[in-house]
C-alpha cells in the first residue's frame, strides 16, 4: 500500500485553516465524579456539539472545499449511514452544490430528516442485501463526484483537526495526555486524530474502540493485515457498523496506535447513561465507544490523565431512551 | 430597598477572576435547524456543561471565596432543591469547609446524591409542611454562616459572570445580541446577567422565563412590587420554584427586564425535547425555561440574533425520558 497518499501534519493544518470559524471548537469537559469512579483524570471531546451532531462535518467540508468548483458544479455523492451523510449535505449545502446521499433503509431517522433538512436527495438501500457502491454508481456514470467516508486523504486530514484542537487544548489547561481514546468505524477519525497527536506528543498512546462483532481494525492489527467482519451481526452502534478498515486509514492505524478494545452492546449503554448523567451530553451509541472502553480495564486509568473523544449525538429519542433506561 | 446594596459590574468582574480556571468558560452552541425554525439567529449558553451541572457553581463559589477564614471555618448552610446545594457542596469541598444542606424530600435524586458525594450533609425537609429557614436556623444558631440561593450580593455577581462571558463570546463571533433570554427563579442569575449585559450593551433587550403559576418576577414587574406564588400548584422545574422575588434581585431586574414570559410544562418538554434533537444537550426543565419562551410569540425572533441561557441539567432519567417522550 502506498503511504504516500497518507495525509501528514500539513494537511490536517491545512484543513483546520479552512474549517476556521465553520467547525465548532469543541470544548474539553470533564466531570469530577467520573474522574473520581476512574482513578484518573478524563477530559472529553464531545463531538456531539459539532456542527451537523458529529465529527463528520470536518472531512466533508475539507474535502468538498478541495475540490474545484468544476467538480463541485457536477454534484456530489456519498454513502452513509448518517454522520457522514450530514456532514457532506451540510457542507455541499455551504457551496450551493446538489448532493445525492445513499443511505440503508435502517439509518435513524433523525440522521435521515436532517440530511433532507439540509437539501440533499436520499436514495435507500438495503444494509445486508445491496452493495452500496452499486447504488451510487448510476450517479458516478453521470459525472458526480463521491465523497468516500473514510478512506481518503482530504477525509482524514478533515477529522484530524480534532486531535489538533484536543492537543492545543491540552496545552492550554497545563496538561500531559497520557492516553487519547478515540472511536473506530472505518478509521478516518482516529488515523486523523493520531497524526495530529503523535505530531504533538509521540508518547502519547492511542487507543481506539470499536463495537463487538465490528472490531475489524482490532483483528487488522492483530493479523497485520486487512480482515473483513463476519457477517450476520448487528449493533447500537450504526455509525461503526463498517464492514473492513480502508487502506489508507489502516497504513496509519498500524503505525500509531496502542491497540483497539471491543466493547460490548450493556457497556455502550453505561457510557450513554453516564454521559447523560455526568456531562449532560446526549451521545448516540457509536459515539460512546470510547467512554466505554474505559470499563474494559485494557486501558490504564489509574493516576493517568486521558482524553476520550465522544464522536456523535445523532440518535432517535427511543432508541436512547430504551438504552439508557436499561444500562 | 437599598438600591446600594445591588451588585454592579466591577463585582462581575472580580467575580469572573476569582472563578477564572475554576468555572468552565460554556461555550455558545447553535442549530441550524432551530435558527431556521425561529427565523432568527439563536445562541446557546449551555450552563448545563458547567462545574456541577448548573450556573449555580458561580454564585456560590464566589460568595464562599469571599468569606473569612474563620467563617469557612465554621461552616456553612444553605437550602436548595439542589443546584445551589450543588454549587454550595463542590466550592465548600474546595476550601475544605464543612457544608450541611437542606433539601425539599422530593428534590431529584440526582441532585440529592452528587450533594453527598462532594461531601455535604444533606437535611431533608418537606417543601409545603416545613418552613426552610426553621431547618437551617440550629446551624445558624451554632454560627455556620448561611450561602442565600440567590438575594445577595455576591451570589448575584457570580452568576453575572455567565452574562460577562456571553457579552465577550458575542464580540469575538462579530454578533450583536438584540435579546438575551434568562431562566428566573429567584432571579439571582438573571439579575446577575442583565448587570453584565446592561453594562456591555445597554440597548440589548433582557427577558426572563418563568414556569407558570411560578411567574413571581413577572407579576411583581406588573405590579411594580414584589407579590408571592399563590400556593397549591405544582411544577417539573423545581429550580424555579421560590415563592417571591428577592429584594435585590426584584430592584435589579425592575431597571433591567423588558419583560417576563411565563411558560407551560408542555413548551418546557417541547424544549427539553429540541435541545435534545437539535443540540444534544440534557436539560432539566426549569433550565429549559428559556428556550420554552421562545415558542410563546411573545419575544420577536424575526431577523433577531438572541442569547438564550441553558441554566442546568440535572434531571433524573425517569422524568427527562417522561417529559421528552411526551413532547
Amino acid at each position: 500500500m502506498a503511504l504516500d497518499s497518507a495525509p501528514g501534519i500539513a494537511d490536517v493544518r491545512n484543513a483546520a485553516q479552512r474549517l476556521a470559524g465553520l467547525a465548532v471548537r469543541t470544548p474539553l469537559l470533564e466531570s469530577q465524579a467520573l474522574n473520581e469512579r476512574f482513578g484518573g483524570r478524563v477530559l472529553f471531546k464531545p463531538e456531539v456539539l459539532q456542527h451537523t451532531g458529529s465529527f463528520k462535518f470536518r472531512g466533508a467540508y475539507n474535502k468538498i472545499s478541495g475540490l474545484s468548483e468544476e467538480e463541485r458544479a457536477r454534484g456530489i455523492v456519498a454513502f452513509s449511514s448518517g454522520n457522514h451523510a450530514q456532514g457532506v449535505a451540510a457542507s455541499a449545502a455551504m457551496f450551493g452544490a446538489r448532493a445525492v446521499i445513499a443511505m440503508p433503509a435502517d439509518a435513524p431517522q433523525a440522521k435521515v430528516g436532517n440530511v433532507r433538512r439540509m437539501g440533499a436527495e436520499v436514495v435507500s438501500f438495503d444494509r445486508v442485501r445491496d452493495k452500496r457502491e452499486d447504488v451510487v454508481k448510476p450517479y458516478l456514470e453521470r459525472g458526480m463526484v463521491l465523497v468516500p467516508p473514510f478512506d481518503d486523504p482530504a477525509i482524514i486530514a478533515g477529522q484530524g483537526t480534532v486531535g489538533l484542537e484536543l492537543m492545543q487544548q491540552a496545552v492550554e489547561l497545563g496538561v500531559r495526555l497520557d492516553t487519547v481514546v478515540v472511536p473506530c468505524g472505518g478509521g478516518g477519525l482516529i488515523g486523523g486524530v493520531s497524526i495530529a497527536v503523535k505530531d504533538a506528543s509521540p508518547a502519547t498512546a492511542i487507543w481506539g474502540a470499536e463495537p463487538e462483532y465490528f472490531d475489524d481494525t482490532r483483528r487488522s492489527l492483530e493479523a497485520g493485515k486487512r480482515v473483513a467482519n463476519e457477517p450476520g451481526h448487528d449493533s447500537s452502534c450504526d455509525a461503526l457498523m463498517t464492514s473492513e478498515p480502508g487502506l489508507i486509514t489502516f497504513e496509519i492505524n498500524r503505525r500509531n496506535l496502542a491497540g483497539i478494545v471491543a466493547v460490548s452492546e450493556k457497556a455502550v449503554a453505561a457510557a450513554m447513561r453516564d454521559a447523560m448523567a455526568h456531562l449532560k451530553l446526549v451521545v448516540e451509541p457509536g459515539g460512546s465507544v470510547a467512554l466505554a472502553a474505559l470499563f474494559s480495564g485494557r486501558i490504564d486509568l489509574k493516576g493517568k490523565c486521558l482524553a476520550v473523544v465522544l464522536s456523535g449525538g445523532n440518535v432517535d429519542f427511543d432508541v436512547y431512551s430504551r438504552m439508557v433506561a436499561g444500562a
